[in-house]
């Protein structure tokens, strides 16, 4: 994985929310440059102590970089390790790291560095919210599910039994920082969850960056960086642009919720275990596309094409194999249920989605479930 | 306890915080009309379901009417109980009401009614601000202490073994609801207590006030809503003013934590047991009193009507017998350090404050707590 000569070496996205505007500077081997950037982009306070959170096979390949460039930039750094894993996105690991920033004396001008890929990003980003009411937090992510998603907009959360993200808070960081260079680390069932997340931004809002994923599949699945950067620019864009929209969700930004709601009932079901986010999130888009084709929304030729870009992806489209009564007891966990109802994200076709209020029982009738089994 | 007849039953002061504002309803004997006010209150989404958290002993007195009264303004209500005290204020109480709240099928437009003292509206408060990112609260208190402080403002928290309130959020309530006919019902000890809170309103910015507490101390003991309802709500608003001024507590809303500084340490090293919130703010406000005349900001005279104040309402105004080296560590995990300073809130004389920037050892010098064993 080698950089590609002529590619500007660092791009940014602005994500414009007023007083609390940051950027996504997004790059090629550039996780020694965040340190002089942090400190350049946080002022007032000045930063001068960091608390680097991260899981064990990233601390291995990044911790030391990123320390050291903080530590060049005049900036103390603790690191503290979480178990990798989205079961680190409890309360129970919350309230350790909570007790672990304290030991290493971090204080309100500290700023929270979540080195990692989403589990670290939700986790970190959780507890900077609610640490002594709230401490700056950079997001440096590693995975490219983070870097398509979790790592931009604000949303910070933890799980519960019953369901994801149940718990958490809208803290939008301070600067994210995205070095492409870090992904050639990244096991390739990983790599391709993250992709999942591109398909989305490009299914639910632009058909061209659509076009050329089914175009540059194979290039994107080597990880060339020269297909890569501008197709994850485009995709950054996307959701930048909807965030600075609709920070909260009450209207567009519900649409990057495509595939998501099945998709966390199957991440439940599995008991976030042999599923990947991604993954999850691929079998959801696949699935509401058929719906989407059911309710007459969504012409096939766009369905099809969603199925084929998935699966050419190396990407699950087929739903897991559980009663229907357990995904209807899932998707009512759901916390954006609202008076019985589920904001189902439907596409149109590519490019354009569509949001249809759906009771969970409309939203998974009894025949689709069974229909998934015969197909498996 | 009777309503004097000639004064207007209902007050309004409000909260100016831009789209977040919001008021502060100050009456007698007005549980019943809650109901009603809150649903025209809250609009967008209109309120349809409520979770009335509380305590046993609140629940007891109180539960039923303001239940009824939501009911009849057609609102689904249910009721959740956590136990008294503040031990309640923990991270693993909060899962449980995650739980709770879950099972009860609270979704985003459910509103969170915080029926209690300030262990009430501060965990319910962190429980709204946090599941589903985020649901609307009413505090409806029904303490001294939550009323004159914990339920106006939008401080929302749990505690770590470590220290107070460490965990937490802003989310500003919808609405505060204040019956102080509710009052009788409360332990004269919880009564005096709270009378703190007031006790710090006066001596930080209203030197008219502080005078009328003088004067009025027996009446005021005696719970004449004739004299506790113009002097609650002159507490208020002076709250009030400072959180419209800073919400985020960057400048003048600092001069509120006068007297809580040394009172949250006196609360850690109690274990939050034997000491309630107010009588630990007392001996901080004693205490800072005593210091800033040390550090010569305070005239004697001022220091002496402070104490005597205190003392004339039953308050304790000499610190509990620990090692210094145990307060200073206390001190130190105090979430207001920065730098390894605190920001100390000194008197300048009776209505009048300023902040002091000092570290944990020069507010408590070693001589200090020598002369406090002295004295007891």
């Amino acid at each position: 994985m080698q950089h590609p000569g002529r590619a500007p070496r660092r791009r940014r996205i602005r994500v414009a929310l007023g007083a609390r505007s940051y950027p996504i500077e997004l790059g090629f081997d550039t996780l020694d440059e965040l340190g002089a950037a942090l400190v350049k982009q946080l002022a007032a306070p000045a930063v001068t102590r960091a608390v680097l959170i991260t899981t064990p096979p990233v601390a291995r390949h990044y911790a030391a970089r990123v320390a050291r460039s903080l530590k060049q930039a005049g900036v103390f750094v603790k690191r503290i390790t979480v178990p990798d894993g989205e079961r680190s996105k409890s309360l129970g690991e919350a309230g350790r790291l909570y007790d672990r920033l304290l030991a290493a004396g971090a204080d309100r001008d500290t700023v929270v560095v979540a080195l990692g890929g989403g589990v670290v990003g939700d986790l970190a980003g959780f507890v900077a919210s609610t640490f002594l009411r709230g401490l700056r937090v950079v997001q440096v992510p590693t995975t490219l599910l983070a870097m398509a998603d979790s790592s931009i907009g604000g949303k910070t959360g933890v799980n519960l039994k019953r369901g994801k993200n149940l718990v958490g808070a809208f803290h939008q960081p301070r600067l994210v920082w995205m070095d492409v260079a870090t992904l050639r680390t990244l096991p390739a069932r990983h790599y391709r969850a993250g992709l999942a997340e591109v398909v989305k931004h490009a299914a639910i809002r632009d058909a061209k960056l659509f076009r050329r994923l089914e175009r540059n599949c194979a290039a994107l699945l080597a990880r060339d960086p020269g297909v890569l950067l501008p197709v994850l620019e485009r995709s950054c864009r996307i959701k930048a642009e909807i965030i600075s929209d609709d920070e909260r969700e009450s209207g567009l930004r519900r649409h990057l919720n495509f595939g998501h709601t099945l998709g966390h009932a199957v991440e439940t079901l599995a008991a976030y275990r042999g599923v990947l986010h991604g993954e999850a999130v691929a079998i959801g888009m696949a699935f509401a596309a058929r719906r989407s084709e059911q309710l007459g929304l969504c012409p096939a030729a766009d369905r099809e094409r969603l199925e084929a870009l998935l699966l050419q992806m190396g990407l699950p489209t087929a739903l897991p194999r559980h009663p229907r009564r357990s995904y209807l007891r899932a998707l009512k966990a759901d916390k954006k249920m609202q008076r019985a109802r589920l904001h189902f994200v439907a596409l149109c076709g590519i490019g354009r989605a569509v949001t249809v209020p759906l009771s969970p029982a409309k939203l998974l009738p009894p025949g689709e479930n069974d229909r998934e089994r015969e197909r498996r």
